[in-house]
């Protein structure tokens, strides 16, 4: 046995007790006469102590010659501290050491193994099973697993069973690219990993299993944007026999119980917002509602003037930002600046003090007389010592400007607190929606969602009205899950497919087992899905994921420890029937 | 709301309660004057009531309408049932049906959805969504879920983290073989699934994870030996500071805590057999301990005379089969048939009847007598009534070829009991074993198992007497867990990377990150790893794993239900730098 106690153990009832600890060696202070020791495992720091006095001399010489990543184990007795340290929960004692044992030595790291460490981003990387000894990645990676257990616990209580679906499954053309698998025992073939378990799950409740979840990997072969992955872990999950008000009770339950249990926060019933309305009071589908600065739109208080910059277009919309009509015009220059970046990509932004005095001064006061303004702080809700600012333009681009900018205003006013919970289920999403580039419809969610059964005729008149039964719920301005009740009926899905332009052939060779399933009793059926690396993240109060990931990759898809991806030998690619077709 | 209750639920209790229920219609019994009809849903079935007194004349018209697994919905009330059924929970009531829906017509089904199904193997996986509805393939899938949620209930309260390790990583030409996914951002390059996640469970241990556990899904593109699957999941587990002992101790305490909340079942300390007792007593290294007929070594007793067969032979080994000496001679005649199949391989067997006077009649009377075979009757400890088979020959050949008898009279003997439950560590194994095709050694656990400290010297004179730190927990005949202390240090890991084989170089480029990880303070681990299937279906009370995966593949490695592998299009090929290379 190489320890009696972990390094988070002892305590003041200890003293006394001959014990073994075994750890790392955090740092030591080599005094000459005295060295103390941090020793560190998983579960704290333990100081060990020698002195010449109490310590035998070749002990003391072996004491000296620890450094830093050293592991080793040490027997000795619990002693009380002389100045004690209340910053850690073993601050009340040291351990007397009477034996020391290295049990690996250690080259120096290539960076410091503290909570702030001097290592870049590719180091940390490179070495990340150092990375992990550090108390944020490891409190991050123990974190995902209590949310993970709670997880379970708490849909398996509901009478979710989590049934493990297949990785290697079907390449469809429909959707984000698949990363494919060569069959060696199926020449020419290919096996694709999941981007989800959706079909697998949908059949699982044709099979009748009522209420399925899994906590599963997907895998989506993407040009990656910053902090996504290649692969991912969603919670996946699917009810029958339900409509979509039981689908958000109940993971307005599971989200409510991850929100107690980890958090310790209370949240009472979630709002819920149209999509419509979400895009027309945020510019965005999930809104964070944690704070205020709805928009206001201003096309009709704002365009009788001989203002042609607001009258020519679609959208005029304002926002409100408290108390920040004290902003010099230096720094309303550089904001404006911020909107005109090509991330945002605004052409100006018109602005409004609105003073003390109840008195307003715009950027536009050639156009427009103060009760003009006036007029627009009550449609944007600006009070004395708000400024307002005005975006417009056609009405998608500005509604995604004026997110961009509160957003932005809400970050430098500190209103995005990591420990504040604002969950939001957004609902009726659109059920399809226009793709310029290949000039036709695709579904927003995915071609197996439900339109509204009273909006099904309309589908042939204004498909881009229809409204899906799908849902998205939105915590502090993340989608954190969305999902949708599906179709269950063959002729409904044949239509979807036909409006989704697949011919009859396509929908058969891609999607032909579960057509074939809906002819044999499909019930009403729906779900959702959570991406758990980011519902992990927001609930640790951090909006990137790649520390609640042991062995994330970076944006090239490479995962820079292991070295992978890497050649391998032609001999291997023979048995698979495929070689190499590089341009050179 | 489609329901108030489901159809496993109502009770005397709920009569004259006013409910909904939906399900499929299990089968349906038309009297004319009187319809029931059986709805079945996961949590039951509740038996429906239309009768021409109570029913509206249109209801009744409806409800003869219903075929098999047609998807509905009824409101009604509970009432008493004329006839109880006492074999099901729903037995002592009814519902009287007063609306009817059909949510969804069926096809009648390619096989019927009983226990009993007359449906075989090929169809039921074509239609794995219709076989699921099955009470026993559902039970199972249930059944997995209850045994998930106990591992990680257990572990996680022992301190153990889940930690979920990635699934594109590297290939590595030892092991099996592994399956590679083409990276289309880095060309020419490629992924491969991970066969098991053993280095990186090692690198969370350099981490200073600790304690790690992880229901995983592993890939092995082999050819597929009966009831093995290309893609199949582990409990993996690693630890910290640990000699074997506290593995073995913890993952008894795992499989203690199993078997009896999931079977009811109380078993002592796990008894422990070296790998060399295995091999000579049940010619196994997974011995099925639940019966005797352990192997008596007869050479002793057995060479000294002038049979030749025997005098020839390494090994004269046999077992005393309880009460076959009964066996007429042509059931012996066809039993030596049956070791003499090419499947076992004995050249033939011979056998000795104990009988009841305690007289001996054996096939060598010609060499041996009443003495001899005495003797041979206390080496195999058999008793009167007793049938002694003896085979001879090489000692590996001829002991698999007694297990597989001894396997054999144990199942016709109705000895392997699918309740009982009989646990052993099996430990001590033999470091590396000799391949005749390489010439060389190979790692009988995998290149990081540590061998014995104290018989690291024998390394240079005696490789195949080396014994290692690996252990493999067995139940009922079937390995369903194992691993080994790790080695952790540097040195003797490039020692064994060395007799494995590899040069330098090739150590360097597939485990030089590990090797790394060695010289930054590895601690001493090691862990285990279970077959989760096996594990499951032998706690299920079943050999065959299939019923206990949702969506498993045939031994060509397909899925017949989705059509997987299939081709992919040249335009996705390009993408990712390969091409086809199929022999015409």
């Amino acid at each position: 046995m190489y320890r009696t106690h972990s390094c988070g153990e002892l305590r003041a009832s200890h003293i006394n007790t001959e014990v073994t600890l075994a750890g790392w060696v955090q740092k030591s202070r080599d005094k000459g006469f005295m060295i103390w020791v941090d020793l560190r495992d998983r579960y704290g720091i333990t100081q060990l102590i020698f002195d010449e006095e109490r310590t035998a001399a070749d002990l003391m010489e072996k004491a000296k010659g620890l450094g830093r990543e050293f592991v080793i184990q040490v027997k000795g007795t619990v002693i009380e501290r002389q100045s004690k340290n209340p910053n850690i929960p073993t601050g009340d004692v040291e351990v007397l050491v009477s034996e020391l044992t290295v049990l690996n030595e250690a080259k120096l790291p290539p960076f410091t193994i503290e909570d702030e460490t001097d290592g870049g981003e590719d180091l940390r990387m490179k070495y990340r099973y150092l990375d992990i000894r550090r108390n944020p990645v490891k409190e991050s990676l123990l974190f995902r697993h209590k949310v993970g257990m709670e997880v379970r616990k708490y849909l398996s209580d509901e009478g979710f069973a989590e049934v493990e679906t297949p990785y290697l499954i079907k390449s469809t053309p429909e959707g984000a690219r698949d990363f494919v698998v060569p069959s060696r025992m199926n020449e020419g073939q290919f096996y694709a990993l999941p981007q989800s378990p959706q079909t697998f799950k949908q059949l699982l409740m044709v099979g009748g299993m009522d209420k399925y979840f899994q906590i599963v990997k997907c895998f989506r072969d993407e040009d990656l944007r910053a902090d996504r992955q290649p692969e991912f872990t969603q919670i996946d999950c699917e009810m029958t026999f339900v409509e979509q008000e039981d689908i958000l009770n109940t993971f307005e339950g599971l989200t409510r119980h991850l929100l107690k249990e980890i958090k310790g926060v209370e949240v009472d019933k979630f709002p819920r917002m149209q999509y419509d309305d979400a895009m027309r009071l945020y510019g965005n589908d999930k809104p964070d509602i944690r704070f205020g600065m709805e928009f206001g739109e201003l096309n009709e208080v704002a365009q009788h003037k001989d203002f042609k910059v607001f009258n020519s277009a679609e959208l005029v919309v304002g926002i409100a930002v408290p108390g920040a009509a004290s902003y010099t015009r230096k720094e309303i220059d550089k904001l404006i600046d911020w909107v005109k970046r090509p991330q945002v990509g605004a052409l100006g932004m018109v602005y409004v003090k609105c003073n003390e005095d109840g008195s307003f001064k715009s950027s536009v006061d050639k156009f427009y007389d103060q009760e003009d303004l006036a007029k627009w702080a009550e449609v944007t809700g600006a009070k004395a010592g708000d400024l307002i600012c005005v975006l417009s333009g056609p009405t998608d681009k500005t509604r995604a400007q004026m997110s961009a900018l509160r957003m932005e205003m809400a970050e430098r006013l500190g209103l995005r607190k990591p420990d504040e919970f604002a969950p939001l289920w957004v609902v009726d999403f659109p059920l399809l929606e226009w793709d310029e580039e290949t000039e036709r419809y695709h579904a927003m969610h995915h071609p197996f969602t439900s339109p509204k059964p009273e909006q099904i005729s309309l589908l042939e008149t204004e498909p881009g009205k229809v409204k899906a039964n799908a849902y998205d719920l939105v915590l502090n301005g993340n989608e954190i899950g969305g999902g949708s009740i599906r179709i269950h009926d063959k002729q409904i899905q044949a239509m979807m497919f036909d409006y989704l332009g697949f011919t009859p052939e396509e929908a058969k060779a891609q999607f032909g087992f579960l057509m074939d399933a809906f002819e044999y009793g499909a019930p009403p059926h729906g779900g959702i899905a959570f991406g758990f690396d980011r519902l992990v993240a927001i609930l640790g109060g951090q909006e990137t994921i790649r520390d609640f990931i042991a062995f994330p990759k970076n944006n090239s898809g490479r995962d820079v420890m292991i070295d992978a991806p890497a050649p391998v030998d032609n001999e291997q690619l023979k048995e698979l029937s495929i070689k190499l077709d590089i341009t050179e």
